[in-house]
């Protein structure tokens, strides 16, 4: 069953259809190397910024942010081990996981036992490529099939990574839709790492999605969407807004959305109003899920959630970090990632906009004992469930019981154990008949 | 197992015989019309006075109660379907249920395809005649079995129903039985069903009963009963009895409690004590029994419950609305309803009247370590569960632990886990005993 | 599994093990009679004396103590019923389980139909001898196997109790151990059965073990720990210390830990913060166990919850009072408790101790997003559970999320599941490294 959207402005089903290609978009993304900093960063932000409208800021290395500094830049040209005569083993230019993130440049030959030092293969999954950075190792390292690297039996071989460590910026992209009010949604996803689709281009596509949607639609609350490298962009963002995130009411990072298994969504540290949200929505989506409580371990969440912060935001994920197989290694791939999945994920974390857009306090304008609704036109035979603007006659008494001025429209679904866009069109019934005021 | 009544003045399990024969009162009320109005709610009424001294409230059509008005009056003198040639095939004499509440007069010759738009049927349960009214509708009907209606094949049928709808007066009944405190406890239950047996003669015979039990007994609290017609009934006496509403600590909705299936409480709105007291008589009971929480459909608890007044009412049920097959048809009869199911009713409303008017704060007189209960002679085996006056010593201890001012009986009975009854005994030892003082 | 104790002071696993030979010290306190008085209870205190600077005080024959009255004093020098030809069939000297306690003196000829009368046996369990007590009954009794009971077929027998209840004393132990504060932890054991080793034996050996364990420990509480007899005993010391109840933050009573079964921890009636630290010791100690409510029926818990007191006091136990077959009968013997068992015990209140004890409040000096481990040392491989003076590195980012000056270190170490000692370790890693401050 689809998550069908039937928030204010466009209460078609149609509405969950992403406004863009979110395959496409990680098509087109796979193939640049990411890393915490480096043009690839800077190609990835090129192509969401043809979608939106994106601010993108450089900050200088060094730059004190919280308990840490920005570091340098690492760009990559190029790399390989090959054969004393030349035969390329491993190339760069075939996989950009092949090289250890922040490798230091090297050219040289080395004995194998040299070079094992160097080298990190997956034993249990042998052809694949393991995914590894060293971002403050100062070291250098290659990542290569088991197989591959078992078949390597030569006492010598050519090494070359031709990057550089060198003071430049740390990049990331800010996105900000004001609404209504100056109350923020925030959403975050980490743009950090090189050919690996679920983790995560297809959170930068969904959020890519759920931007150009909010931006299309008439908003109470205001948004902000962040495309971070983990940890140290969360930290830098969070340094230079350290001033304004009292604004922020609910907040999602949005990473590995585009697989196809079922929904894990992480509640945040502080049991925040997004937590009710997202398990309300996962709970009428139709999709298997899980809720699962705050950890410490995990996306930036951990920044937005650490004590000095306690930011209302959550994590919605589908595969679990490190419990699938493909997590962090060449098969997280353009394969492993599918079309209906990131358009599920989309549905979902659309339908989670809508209710906190949508969320809103009525009180009856005269609460005592129920309206006559025949004589309004809204009486129904209940039994037949006949809707009127997507509402049941039962939903209509289930908000017009509720409308004291205390129970939100979330709470009202919650507790009447229907979908939120169902309670909203009740409210909006009793709205026309003037039979509730907004008191939000 | 029976619930056993072992409240203040009359501890005797012969307490929860009832004071009326209840199935008998079920078919003395059970040929005669009745509706939201009319002569067939007089003589209900008038029935019921027999016992109690009943105030019979007569309220002018057209009076303005809350966003409704009461409406005309309906009486019907009868009404029939019959062949051209006068033979009656349809007659209201041998069932009030043949014509829809609130037909509008009609005299005349129909086709059989004109008559098909005025004509109810089950097709699913084919033998029996459904209820069916149009109280705001403007409209007639008959309502017969689905098998009779399809050996109906006549082109044309002679038509008649002999009713009026006037102005006059919506009728209801009241009884008040006034206690030690003005602290009062609501029951109400609706009297606007022809020929339903469990929906809800059950429910009249019940609480009439009820009512004789309370007068009989001292009271602490002040107990109202109100036989109403459904909703309409509900909303003029909320309408004329506003400014009094704060006096009501709790209150039930009788209905449907003559069937012999569980029980079903549904929770107040707010949450009252009252579920409590309901839920623990109900899991002492020794029947089966389901809790529910509120919802805003059902009986006249929608109108009590309604936001402008959240009155701490529920409602007591065996068979739920809508759920057993015989609701709302003719086989809601007197076959449907057992003596015993009404007795079991009966026991188990009058333990929840004891618990409410039972339920008292006390507090040890010195409440440092346990008293020596050997010197005062209330000392037993506790393994033998030998016991004085109904409570076990185990429940003495109960009592004598928990009785600090702060923990009511029901609370102690709830944490013992033992029926009201015991711990209530227990408290008249201690308090004899002059261990503890009622700080109620 | 065995619950290892790591908290501050001693870290290592041997610092569970027991100070003293607890078996050593249940087998030679077993043959003593001891009842609520007397020299039986006085040569009990003198051997736990040995090991620890004990206080021992006496309180005489009818001194007040809230509702009671230190009872007469009760000595026993030797009993019998013998053949009329002398040959003696019980002798105290066998058991001092035979004779009942506060048997008055008695010397005579009884018919065996007069003897009946104060002859107590269990006919289910034909070959063990009852415990019986008759504190305030002004007779004499003998306890005995069925089988033997059944095989004295004389008419006459000689019968010689050489006791006498006289003003003397009530005598109880007390031992104190000043801490950091004030603030006190309560440990009480019962000292009033003769011959019956896990009840209360196992108690009295565990508490004198844990009673060494914290005088040789850095104490931030006190610790009090008290040899009473039952009921009469926890009264008289509350009379005693009623000014100072109010330091008592923890308690804990004693009873019957020597045998193999299940542990059982019973629920102070507050539902004190003792109850979250016994909960959590026994979950992650490997034993089976069960949590139980407060309930007024027990040991003395009962006098120190009673509603007066209301203080903060649990029970832990293994067997459970009068469920087990053993339970006041003879069986209840050397062979019945296990050394390892009374280990066990040992530990888990040892591991109780140290959360209690080491339970502390800790702030982020810099809460703002996650500190940098790395160039602190701190940063490990977090999939590997490399361990860092016990924490793991997923141990440590739950201490510095939670390091918020609200969360103590047994709030964190539940929410984060795992042990108390580690979330400590995590602590003195984050303290040692200057990120957080001690705020408790």
């Amino acid at each position: 069953m689809m998550v069908v959207d039937q928030s204010r402005d466009d209460a078609s089903a149609a509405s969950s259809k992403p406004p863009l290609d979110l395959y496409g978009l990680v098509e087109q993304l796979y193939p640049l190397n990411r890393s915490l900093t480096g043009d690839g960063v800077r190609q990835t932000l090129a192509i969401v910024a043809r979608h939106l409208d994106l601010q993108i800021r450089e900050v200088e290395t060094g730059t004190a942010v919280l308990d840490w500094h920005v570091p340098k830049e690492w760009n990559i040209r190029g790399a390989h081990i090959a054969t004393m005569d030349g035969r390329r083993l491993v190339d760069f230019a075939d996989s950009n996981l092949h090289v250890m993130g922040y490798s230091k440049p090297v050219r040289g030959v080395f004995t194998r036992a040299e070079l094992a030092t160097h080298v990190h293969t997956l034993p249990d999954q042998p052809d694949l490529i393991p995914y590894r950075t060293g971002y403050y190792a100062d070291d250098w390292g290659f990542c290569i099939p088991h197989h591959l690297w078992q078949s390597m039996t030569d006492e010598t071989y050519r090494v070359e990574i031709d990057s550089d460590i060198s003071p430049g910026s740390l990049t990331y992209g800010e996105f900000y839709l004001p609404g209504e009010t100056t109350d923020e949604v925030l959403f975050s996803c980490h743009i950090c790492h090189p050919s690996l689709a679920n983790d995560n281009l297809s959170g930068i596509a969904v959020m890519t999605a759920l931007a150009l949607r909010q931006q299309a639609r008439r908003r109470q609350l205001s948004y902000r969407f962040l495309f971070l490298p983990a940890t140290i962009g969360a930290i830098t963002w969070l340094a230079r807004n350290e001033r304004d995130l009292d604004r922020i009411k609910h907040g999602l990072v949005l990473t590995c959305v585009g697989d196809p298994g079922p929904f894990h969504y992480k509640q945040s540290r502080s049991g925040a109003s997004i937590d009710r949200a997202a398990a309300h929505v996962l709970r009428h989506s139709g999709h298997r899920f899980e809720v699962l409580p705050f950890n410490p371990y995990g996306y930036d969440e951990r920044q937005f959630c650490s004590p000095g912060f306690d930011l209302p935001v959550g994590c919605l994920m589908r595969g679990l970090h490190g419990t699938f197989p493909e997590y962090h290694t060449s098969a997280d791939n353009l394969d492993f990632v599918r079309p209906e999945a990131l358009e599920h994920s989309y549905a979902v974390v659309s339908a989670i906009c809508s209710v906190l857009d949508g969320d809103r306090l009525y009180r009856r304008v005269d609460g005592r004992g129920e309206p006559q609704l025949g004589r309004r036109g809204l009486y129904r035979m209940i039994a037949g469930q006949r809707e009127a603007g997507g509402a049941t006659q039962m939903d209509l008494l289930w908000f017009l019981n509720l409308a004291d001025g205390r129970h939100s429209l979330l709470d009202m679904a919650d507790r009447a154990n229907i979908p939120f866009s169902r309670i909203e069109a009740a409210a909006r019934l009793a709205l026309d008949a003037s039979l509730v005021e907004d008191v939000t």
